[in-house]
């Protein structure tokens, strides 16, 4: 039986926030405490990739997903990449290769049939039908990441289980099919076009933090809400120190850039994103050429010059532990739907 | 008593949508269904405000809003205007003077203070404390509002007895307090940030066109929804024919423009908005400059040329009557919360 949202106790995703905030622990939390742990697959070799679900497995036997980058947009000029990298020159650190690569995704899509995770997640694009075909043959469903209603309308057509709507609140990068149009649609506009367009079981994502937006996702129509923003200060996200203090101080705005990784997307502003706002979209060419720039303030403790990745709510992000926290958000959501049920009902 | 949304029999609130859309019937119909019908006072003299107060209370008992916008930001230098106006010397029809002016505001909350409706709401800012104590003082609650969590702070400093929540999503203007920072969060994410800072009643607006959308802002927090783009096809609505038909086709994308007015404003993306991306912030001047070129095109049929406001969730739009479309909308929102309270209740 392939995987659906039913078998969850609780109506919660952990949304994959690769390169750094997602671990094991983190996605074993959310597992046992009844939500859907998630495996960032992105940015780390297929090697890699299969250790972390051997060791989630080992940590739960709860279902959990796999969520992985499509295939990128062609290459863009190499002087595109080049005349940004010569912008880039006055940071501190070296520049990585601007290669442009598929993240192994060949590799970890072989893996996905050979490990069958219960769920496999795409962002960046949608797979081809008979990828779609092959993971559900060996057991996987397959949800797709989407930002307009046209996204929403092919993935259904190539198969898809459900569809992860990502509203245009939601912390780093836009799912976008192509980075060209990277989707402005805010969760609940989208929620709804989307529901008018098929009838595949969505998932909410973008700026949900509290149990009061986990109910109105579901009262606007979602199955579920992924969670990302949400499960950053907790002890088991990989976050780095500088980046948990400027949320928890909530005093920043975020916005959109390209400045990080030639992609669009949301994080706190700093300096470099405010600095790079010229960045092209390139990816994976100028993810790859500011990752060492990244490290090296990552290291040296300096926020203004590493990725802030947050969505529009960060500020109310918990620093609890990750399963107390999900299930408490859960609980919220159940008593605020069964309160404000009662409110309506009765006559005014 | 000063008016309270409990006093509604429908959680549901007009928006103001001066320049066309909102006419006298229209408001009499969402009062008459139960709702709360809205004046829209900007955009016309002080004389013909008064005399639409009138005409609705003789169309309805039931309580209403008046929408009224806040004193302009000072004008800016004028040579940013006649920059402006230069580069409209392509598009068809004389050009209108720029005049920097505050929509005869005074006079407008003197009627207030004689008319005495059950809400002022205000866009564009947040009236001075005075100016709200004197308005309470007549019997008339004071809406206002916000796009921020720190404009929602301010406005419940000053004493507002309820804030609207005006998300990125929405259709027509920004209500942000300062154009310059026009306030891009998300609805579901505003509502939150909001509420953890104030216990004033949330009016919840933007890209709300469905039932299940109203069920998801009430269980989000807000005690009402304002509902503007899924009343423009009604027949009580004064929206242009060629407005209405590119609504009903729902293909083109929204997006912000200061192109017709000089404050951020969302719409149908078409040519003129397209053509003039470069406006500067600069209202009223701004649209007092395009006035005659949009009362050109609306003669013309030329959907290319006026503007075309709508929220991002407005291919969703129905054409039935008001009266029947916020009854029903009303119901869909009470039964998917009703049936999303089952659904979370039970043990899976």
């Amino acid at each position: 039986m392939t995987f659906s949202l039913a078998d969850l106790a609780l109506p919660i995703v952990q949304a994959p926030m690769a390169g750094g905030p997602s671990t094991v622990e983190l996605a074993a939390a959310v597992c046992e405490a009844g939500g859907l742990g998630m495996v960032a697959g992105a940015g780390l070799s297929a090697q890699r990739l299969g250790e972390e679900i051997v060791l989630l497995r080992a940590a739960t036997t709860a279902p959990f997903g796999v969520n992985l980058f499509s295939a990128p947009s062609p290459a863009v000029a190499p002087e595109v990449v080049e005349h940004y990298a010569a912008s880039l020159a006055g940071e501190e650190g070296p520049l990585g290769e601007p290669r442009h690569d598929d993240d192994e995704l060949h590799e970890k899509l072989a893996l996905m049939v050979e490990l069958r995770p219960p769920v496999v997640s795409f962002t960046f694009g949608c797979p081809h039908e008979p990828t779609v075909d092959r993971l559900r043959a060996s057991g996987c469903a397959v949800w797709v990441t989407v930002t307009t209603p046209r996204e929403a309308v092919y993935a259904a057509g190539v198969g898809a289980d459900a569809l992860i709507v990502q509203g245009v609140e939601a912390g780093g990068h836009r799912g976008s099919f192509d980075d060209v149009e990277p989707g402005d649609i805010g969760l609940l506009a989208l929620l709804q076009l989307v529901a008018a367009r098929t009838d595949l079981p969505l998932i909410a994502a973008g700026g949900i933090v509290t149990g009061r937006a986990i109910a109105g996702v579901l009262a606007a129509g979602a199955s579920a809400a992924q969670l990302g923003t949400a499960l950053m200060r907790t002890p088991e996200a990989g976050t780095p120190a500088e980046h948990r203090e400027l949320m928890a101080e909530g005093m920043r705005p975020t916005g959109l850039t390209r400045a990080y990784s030639g992609r669009t997307a949301r994080g706190i502003v700093n300096r470099f994103q405010q600095s790079h706002a010229d960045a092209p979209s390139a990816y994976p060419q100028v993810n790859h050429l500011t990752a060492p720039l990244r490290a090296a303030a990552r290291a040296a403790g300096d926020a203004e010059a590493f990725n802030l990745w947050a969505g529009q709510a960060y500020p109310l992000a918990s620093d609890r532990p990750a399963g107390e926290l999900v299930t408490e958000l859960a609980n919220e959501a159940r008593e605020r739907l069964s309160e404000v049920a009662k409110m309506v009902e009765k006559p005014r």
